[in-house]
């Protein structure tokens, strides 16, 4: 096996129904990565992972470096092993939580110096030493480390931040240690400015990377602008690798990417909503905290065949959220985990069948049409 | 169907073999009820719960009144439907929580008057509402609303509210409304005095409970207190009727009243020490905070076949506790509730086989041995 290989098997409009082939089995795209932090998607067990229909998760570069170490990962075998998931695992590149995480950062050509947010500790993060945590880890997927541009960013800063991205995806390339079903993505930026992204693919291409992610958005530019940047910036990427949109989305995000040739998706979202009591449906967002599901024996979802939606009413799911019950978050998640898997699902199905633009149309549809009505 | 009825299968030593029939199934005992407080077992699914063995659950009449409260379980089908527990449940009274939860209270010959510790609302607890709250939650076993009379106690203070108990009792029994499977237990008081549990019994037995159980201890007195007082209760108990020893306890515990006649057990440390990183094992406690345990590949109990001892390592466990993780509470609640349920098994089968004696000694045994040596 060679490295990791990415088959396009169909297209509808611009949406792509492909298979990725990996040291750590195969996942079918358009796929949804559940954010798996700190080596445990939060508030699953990977039985429950696996039973969503998630073939891939992700982890944190940065909250592994700092507990449990990548060191100490490696020598108990990885983070397949470490954490029991056999599947194919995508690391960042800690990049973007060094941004966002820690107040005290130096940047340099070089990389970032900062302190952990745990103890304060001095940690420094470059192209290769980045790439050899992910090593250590034993990602499947291993990301580039770059600059995640701020927004919003003056043409000027967004040149410079994505030139030296550029400089260090090279670094990142170089430091990557090529192995048969293993991969490395390189990570598009350029924020909101055309050109810049048609030069930071025009740098990233040339290096043949495994994969190409669009990184730099869901930083609070807003969906138009975010799909205005992948209508400019997904037609450039060669099409026979995976595109992966980082750190998106809602609903709503996933179908308008797809529609625009994203392959692969992460975001804390429907996990952190799962903790904090916010349910996505195929009828929109519900806040089961509110006092209207106090009485209701319906299911969160009545077309759901979730555990959450199968075996409890919207009243139970209500009450455990407001005692703070562990099985609140539980259930939510897994509920929310599993709708973004049967969401993904749906569109690989239409875009076998080539009906893609109908199915995000009935799925807004749906959105639109709101929550079940009030109780009697 | 007649009420819940028992029977005894097997002796060894003073050790009861035995079976309950109830309408929601059947219990094989000595059985370890684990606690559903707030109508979860908390970090736990149900199916969770049903693989470890356990066959029977504890809700609280106190947290259940307050939130989401007895009325509105009804409504919704009663507690098994809320929970998605079809087997038998077991409320107590709600006189525990009261006593021990509530600062403003006021006890009279009628009942308890108290202030939610949750929104300072005011509530009446009587032997009659405590026992239409537990009919309300559809229980399969009522316990009688009594007095846990605090330790210590002088034999006067221990007369008293031992005599109020008992006329708890009778107001109690008239209240319950009889069901085909359904039954009640009395609960026999009088602190740490031999003469005042046997006034409390010949109270109690003329009122024909389906079961009986042992009140006040687990309040402090310590192991040898508590066995002594049930080397002179249990021996005037009925036979034929189910014994059950509340709130207790630690694994060695369970041992020991086990060999004084007990059948029955609820007890909150296996799920509350799940959720701060204390293990049970046939090796004795384990605490998985310890920075022993960070390089630890070893599973927590190499001979047990729980989740989190069959997936993971100890490193993992100690990882996910140190990070506050979800998971962690999820993985060693499960282990805590599997290991007592396993304990329990072995000692019914301990007395099929009258052996129980030796079972118990094999149990000191290796808890005796102590934890893993370090690993290298």
């Amino acid at each position: 096996m060679t490295r990791l290989r990415f088959e396009l098997l169909n297209t509808s409009g611009r949406g792509r129904r492909g298979r990725i082939f990996t040291a750590h089995g195969v996942v079918e795209t358009p796929t949804f990565m559940p954010v798996g932090t700190a080596a445990t998607v939060k508030a699953m067990t990977v039985d429950a992972v696996k039973a969503t229909g998630a073939q891939i998760v992700l982890g944190n570069t940065y909250h592994l470096m700092l507990r449990p170490t990548a060191e100490r990962i490696a020598r108990l075998g990885g983070l397949h092993k470490f954490m029991n998931w056999e599947g194919p695992i995508l690391t960042d590149s800690g990049g973007y939580q060094v941004m966002s995480l820690t107040a005290l950062r130096k940047m340099s050509e070089n990389g970032v110096t900062f302190r952990s947010h745990l103890d304060g500790s001095a940690h420094t993060l470059t192209p290769e030493r980045s790439t050899e945590i992910q090593n250590l880890l034993d990602a499947t997927i291993t990301m580039a480390f770059d600059e995640c541009t701020p927004y919003p960013a003056t043409h000027e800063v967004a040149k410079q931040s994505m030139e030296l991205s550029m400089r260090w995806a090279e670094r990142s390339r170089k430091a990557f240690v090529a192995r048969p079903g293993y991969g490395q993505f390189g990570i598009v930026q350029g924020s909101v400015y055309p050109d810049l992204r048609a030069r930071s693919m025009d740098a990233l291409i040339p290096m043949d990377f495994e994969g190409y992610a669009v990184g730099g958005l869901a930083v609070g530019e807003g969906q138009p602008i975010m799909f205005a940047v992948l209508d400019q910036t997904t037609p450039r990427l060669p099409v026979e690798k995976p595109r992966y949109l980082m750190g998106v989305g809602k609903p709503a995000d996933l179908v308008g990417a797809v529609q625009r040739g994203i392959d692969m998706f992460d975001c804390v979202l429907p996990t952190r909503s799962g903790r904090t009591g916010q349910a996505f449906t195929r009828r929109g967002t519900v806040n089961i905290r509110n006092a209207r599901h106090q009485d209701d024996p319906r299911p969160l979802d009545p077309d759901c065949t979730c555990p959450a939606c199968s075996s409890y009413s919207r009243a139970y799911l209500h009450h455990l959220t407001r005692a703070g019950e562990i099985l609140g978050a539980m259930l939510l998640t897994w509920h929310n985990i599993h709708y973004y898997q049967e969401l993904m699902a749906g569109m690989r199905k239409a875009i076998e069948e080539d009906r893609l633009d109908s199915f995000a149309a009935e799925f807004h549809r749906e959105q639109a049409a709101g929550d079940l009505a009030p109780w009697q």
